[in-house]
C-alpha cells in the first residue's frame, strides 16, 4: 500500500542552545566589511544607524557558539524543531539506490525558515529599545516572516515590497498587513531613494535592490527605527544554522549520515542554514560531505557572478562586500522563485565557495517545477519555488546514483511551502512557464560598473 | 519580553489506534438513512455504488473503538500527532481570567483537517481495488485533501468543484492539479444532473449540492470509481476523532482539563472531531464539559434549521438523512468561509444537537475576520475563514469568564489555516467585507420542499 513515512522528530529540549558560528572553523577570515563612502573597513560605528549592538556583534564575532536567548528559544518553540523526512516514497518513484532525507522549514508559521532570523532580531531590537523595523522584501516571505516576528514583540514594522510583486502577490501583502505591518510599494515617494528613482523612470517596477536602499534610508534617519535583512549578512546566517544543527542530529536518529547537503541559494540564508554545520564538521573532522548551492540559472551568481566587492543596494548606501555578484545594478528577468532573485550572495557563502568548501550548480525553471511536482505527488508537500530548485538538485543527485548504482545519501533543505505561489504551478500546468535567460550584455554591463576598491 | 509559547506534543506511538465511535456510547440510536425512492431503510446493497464495503461497515458500526489501519497511521505520521497550543499571548491581549488551548489541525499537508478522512478514504477505496474516486469541492479544502491521499495510494481523483470557486479560488485548483487530480467547474456537461442545471440556467455558478450530484452520478455508473465525502456522515466524524482524542491527551499532559470544547461546524467533521470524544465522556462518566458549534450567521443549519429527513445534494441522489437543514434547494448567500456554505449537518451532530449534548451558537463574517487578526498578531497563526468562527467563540467565552471574573479552561479546534483565503483578509482590511444575510423567503421555501417521510 503506501510506503512507509520516516518522520524524525526531535523533542522540544533539543531546540539548539547556541547558533553555529562558521567563521570560526574557517581556514582564512573573510575580507572585510568597506565604508561605502571612505572604502576603510567599517566599524561597530559605522553600522550603529542600521542595526542594535547585539546584532553587530554577531556580525563580526569569531567564537563558534553564540548563545541564542531564552525568549527567542521560546517562540521557535512554536514550530521548532522543525521534522527530518525520509522521502521513501520519492526514492521508490525515483527507482533510486539513493537515500534522500529532507528537512522541512515550511513548518513556521509562514510557511519558510525565515522567522528563525526575524524572531532573533525582533528580539535584540526590542531589547535596544527600539519601536521600529524597516526592511525589504521580493516575494513577500522575508517580510511576512518579520512581521510575523514584530507582531509577537511589539515592534512597528515598515516593509518596501518591490513594485511587481506588490502587484502580483497580493496575499503575501494581506499576511504582512494581517501581522500588523504596513506594506509600501518600491520604489515610493517616501525615500529620497525612491523618488529619485521614480523622477528618472516613474514606470519603475522596482527591484530588492531599490527596496533596500528605501528602508536603509529611513532606518537611518530616525533614531528609535533600525534595518532588518533577510538574508546575505553573517549574523542572518548564523540564526538559519539551527535548521543544520538540527539536522545533523536527526541523521544520527536516523542512523545515516549525508554525503552531499544541498540547500538552495539567493541570499544564502536557508542554504547558510543547512550547510555551515556540515563545512564546520568537514573542516573540523577532516570529513568529506560534499555541499551544494543550488541557484536559478537565470540570476546564477555564485556560478557566473564575480567575487568582488559590490553594493547590496542600487542608491549604494550599503556598506561593501566582497561577494559573488552579478553586478548591483544587473536587474535579473523576472521568475517565480522571487527569493533567488537578488545580484548579490552572502559573503560568507561566497568565501566558503572561493576556498573550494562548497560547490554551486544552476537550474533552470522548467525543470525545477517539474522536479516539484514529482516531489509533491510522492511526499504530499507542495515546494515553494525557491525550494524546487534543491529538489530538483536532489532528484538529480539520486538519478545520477541510480545510474552510477552507488549508494548515497542525500540531505536537502525544503525551505517552505508552495501555498503562496501556486500562481506559479497554474502557468506551469497550463504551459506558460518559461525558462528566463538573462541578458548578457546587461551582466557584462553591470559587472563593469562594481565599485573599484583598494 | 514575548510571553512564553506552550506547546503541548506528543510522540508519534501516541497517534492513535482507534477512532472513537459516539454511537455506541449514545442513550438512544440515530434515525436511520433511508433510501430516496423507496424511503425505507437503506442496508449496505444499497450504498455499494457510491461507498467500499469497509466504509458502509463504519457507517453503520456501532462499537466504541474501531482500529485505525496501519497504513493509514503511517500516513498520519506525517504530521500527526497534531500540537496543542496554550494561547499564552492571547490571553494576555484579552486580559482574560480564562485559559485558553487549541489544538492546530493546519499542520497538514493541504493545510487542514480534512486529510484525516482523505487518507482512510483513500486506503479503503484502494484495499477495495477502486481506481477512480469523485468527489465535489466548495472553496477546496477538500479536494485538496483527498487528492493529496488520492496521490500517495494511486487512486485517480475527479473533484467537482463550485463554479464561482473554481473562478474564485485558482489556488486551490492548482493544488489539486499539483497533487494530480482533475478539477471540473460544476455544474458540468459530463453528468446528467450537470446537463439538466445547464439547460435551465446557463448561467448557473454551482452550489455543493448540485457538485455532489454530479460526483454521486458518476460513481454510481462504474465499478471501478466511488465516491468519496468530506463531512456529514458517520464514518467522516468518526475518522477525525483523532483531534479529539489526541486533545483530551494533551490536556491532561498540560494538568488542565476543558470546562468548554468548540469547534466550527459547517457539514460538522472538525467540530465532531474534536467534539465527539469529549460528549462521550460526559456521557460514561457524568462529566459537563459544555460542547459548542460555531456556524455562520448566513447559513445557520444547527441554530435556525429544522430537524428533518432531507437530501444531502440538490437532485435528490443520495439517500434521505435526518439532520437540521436548511433544505436542499436553499442556496447560501456568498461567504468567505466556503467551508460552512452548506444547507445540512452531519447527522450524528444533529442528533446530539437534539438530546441536548451540545449547544450552537453563529456570528457573522465581520466579526470572526475581526477576532481572527487579533489572534494571528497573538498567535502568529493565520486561521482559516472557517477557524476563524471557532476563534470568535473563543474569545467571546474568554471575554465572558473575564467579565465574571472566572477562571475557565477553553479548548477549541483551529482547523486549518488560511494561507489560501487571503483575498478574504485583503477584503476585510480595505472594508469590502460585510455581513451576508440570507433570504428568509428563500429558507421557508426551501424548509416546504423537505421530502415527505413517513
Amino acid at each position: 500500500m503506501s510506503d512507509e513515512t520516516v518522520k524524525y522528530l526531535l523533542p522540544e529540549n533539543r531546540i539548539p542552545k547556541s547558533w553555529y558560528n562558521i567563521v570560526a572553523d574557517l581556514p582564512q577570515m573573510p575580507e572585510p566589511v568597506l565604508h561605502p563612502g571612505t572604502k576603510q573597513p567599517v566599524g561597530p560605528a559605522d553600522l550603529e544607524p542600521l542595526f542594535p549592538m547585539a546584532i553587530i556583534e554577531q556580525e563580526v564575532a569569531t567564537e563558534r557558539d553564540i548563545e541564542i536567548p531564552e525568549p527567542v528559544r521560546d517562540v521557535y518553540k512554536q514550530w521548532r524543531p522543525a521534522p527530518l523526512y525520509r522521502a521513501r516514497r520519492l526514492e521508490k518513484a525515483l527507482g533510486t539506490t539513493a537515500k534522500i532525507f529532507y528537512k522541512y522549514e515550511g513548518v513556521s508559521p509562514s510557511g519558510s525558515h525565515k522567522p528563525n532570523t526575524s524572531v532573533a532580531q525582533a528580539f535584540y531590537n526590542k531589547e535596544a529599545g527600539i519601536k521600529k523595523l524597516t526592511t525589504e522584501t521580493g516575494a513577500g516571505q522575508w517580510g511576512c516572516s518579520l512581521a510575523f516576528a514584530a507582531s509577537l514583540f511589539g515592534l512597528e514594522v515598515d516593509v518596501y515590497m518591490v513594485k511587481v510583486s506588490y502587484g502580483q502577490k497580493p496575499y503575501r501583502r494581506a499576511l504582512m498587513e494581517t501581522y500588523g505591518a504596513r506594506c509600501v510599494a518600491s520604489p515610493s515617494t517616501e525615500t529620497n531613494a525612491g523618488r529619485k528613482i521614480l523622477e528618472e523612470d516613474p514606470e519603475n517596477r522596482g527591484s530588492l535592490g531599490i527596496a533596500i536602499s528605501e528602508a536603509v534610508e529611513l532606518a537611518a534617519q530616525r533614531d528609535d527605527t533600525k534595518y532588518a535583512l533577510g538574508s546575505v549578512l553573517n549574523h542572518v546566517l548564523l540564526h538559519q544554522t539551527v535548521i543544520g544543527i538540527e539536522a545533523m542530529e536527526q541523521m544520527e536518529m536516523a542512523d545515516a549520515d549525508a554525503d552531499v547537503v544541498i540547500g538552495c541559494a539567493g541570499g544564502g540564508s536557508n542554504f547558510g542554514g543547512i550547510a555551515f554545520p556540515y563545512i564546520g564538521r568537514n573542516l573540523r573532522e577532516g570529513k568529506n560531505t560534499r555541499i551544494v548551492a543550488v541557484e536559478p540559472a537565470a540570476c546564477p551568481t555564485l556560478t557566473r557572478g564575480t567575487f568582488a566587492y559590490d553594493f547590496g543596494d542600487t542608491a549604494q548606501l550599503t556598506p561593501l562586500t566582497k561577494m559573488h555578484t552579478l553586478g548591483a545594478s544587473f536587474m535579473p528577468p523576472g521568475f517565480h522563485a522571487g527569493g533567488l532573485r537578488y545580484h548579490g550572495m552572502s559573503p560568507l557563502v561566497s568565501h566558503c565557495k572561493e576556498l573550494g568548501l562548497m560547490d554551486a550548480v544552476s537550474y533552470n525553471q522548467v525543470e525545477c517545477f517539474s522536479a516539484a511536482v514529482q516531489f509533491a505527488q510522492a511526499e504530499g508537500i507542495v515546494p515553494a519555488p525557491e525550494s524546487s530548485h534543491a529538489v530538483k538538485a536532489a532528484i538529480a543527485e539520486a538519478l545520477d546514483a541510480k545510474e552510477k548504482g552507488e549508494e548515497r545519501t542525500i540531505l536537502f533543505c525544503l525551505s517552505g511551502h508552495g501555498h503562496f505561489d501556486m500562481q506559479a504551478y497554474t502557468d506551469f500546468f497550463e504551459g506558460k512557464l518559461e525558462d528566463k535567460t538573462y541578458d548578457e550584455a546587461l551582466l557584462q554591463e553591470a559587472l563593469s560598473k562594481l565599485p573599484n576598491v583598494g
